[in-house]
């Protein structure tokens, strides 16, 4: 879907639509304009600089600015409790705490499709958003998995947790994955791979978890580690 | 390492240097330059089109071709095989089976490197070689991995047989990966995302094994297949 129109795009912004990018034009240089580029850019939009031939063509009337908003759908957390109640098993939840590389992202949501988790909760702020690339490297999961945008991570670790669900953080220093017990109500939180879980995050969590390293460099992909805790739970839930 | 020159290029192309890239000339329409590019390009080798000034500036007396050879020195199976020998411990080998993608390549060597295997087999023919992206995305495991590339993967698999080695093939529709017994000396052979392990690769292992799924599109990338199985294989020669 297209919005445009400086007003309708700044309200975009400010609101809880997903917006894949910003196509500016590149010949203006109008204050208001700017504002609300610099509104994008603080929000991790992708911009787009084109001529005004080109806006003409994608909507008219649209001041020198066109928002491309994505169509897809979020959940809630409560759609992600929902799941366990419906199927009458455990919940098991995957909590990203800062993926900010659509590959990553995407590559994460097809393993957790994979291996039945019932939803991802992403945060509002310093995340990637559904965008195409996402959906694309996603391989198709991104249809079949429920995925929750929250404004405050910390803020739903503490309701799991009300829910009776044990949330640990995926971080270097903890409890071995292989002796970990991983049964019950799970949620996991992995985190950038840059900074990792954020210290307060990891604070709140009822415990950290994590996979013994047997290399000299022993740095993961965040989407192929994801991957593996995910299959540990799986299985340590069957047997 | 820069070889110039049409006939060094030509000969380094036939030969079992590894190749990043090829540069050429983009005013020649010479014959003999035309057909070593249709080579390089049947190899699988990338081809930049560049001014002659550039390529001077590359080298001098280059003919109009220049090819950007890697540094990167390839083990053999024997150095693969030794390294259980010197550390009196179960053999752990990993066999890709025509991985082209670059990223998907880095990523397994850096997660083979984080759970330790000896070493890693690629073939020469329909397999992407060490180059510039794969070193990158492999966060430097690169330098930690041995890596042999060889004629005929199948041939090395006879062989690794012979050394009494249990080779499995990592596809769908074999014994559960969980229930498996992958004890002992192991190695496993992953295939390519589109075409998964060939047909007679796969006739020729052991066994196969395949990863329970629990969702609607099931599929997985690579290199996060390849870090669970091999996370797997590590767990049970643990306990």
């Amino acid at each position: 879907m297209k919005i445009k129109g400086r007003n309708a795009v700044r309200e975009a912004l400010n609101s809880d639509v997903n917006i894949i990018r910003i196509m500016v034009s590149n010949s203006s240089k109008d204050k208001v304009l700017l504002d609300i580029v610099s509104l994008a850019k603080k929000k991790g939009v992708k911009i787009q600089y084109l001529d005004n031939k080109i806006l003409d063509k994608e909507c008219d009337n649209n001041q020198g600015i066109i928002a491309d908003t994505s169509d897809f759908k979020y959940s809630t957390v409560e759609d992600i409790l929902q799941v366990a109640k419906d199927k009458n098993k455990n919940n098991f939840i995957l909590i990203l705490d800062g993926i900010e590389d659509p590959h990553n992202f995407g590559s994460i949501i097809r393993v957790a499709e994979c291996l039945g988790v019932d939803g991802i909760i992403i945060s509002k702020n310093r995340a990637c958003p559904v965008n195409d690339t996402v959906s694309k490297v996603s391989a198709g999961a991104i249809e079949h998995v429920k995925i929750a945008k929250v404004t405050n991570i910390n803020t739903e670790i503490e309701r799991l947790k009300q829910n009776n669900i044990w949330v640990y953080a995926c971080e270097l220093g903890g409890e071995d994955l292989d002796s970990a017990d991983l049964s019950g109500n799970i949620a996991v939180v992995v985190g950038s791979e840059g900074d990792g879980v954020s210290r307060l995050t990891r604070k709140i969590c009822d415990g950290v978890v994590s996979m013994q390293m047997y290399g000299k460099v022993n740095s993961l992909n965040v989407s192929v580690a994801t991957g593996i805790v995910l299959y540990e739970i799986v299985r340590k839930n069957r047997s």
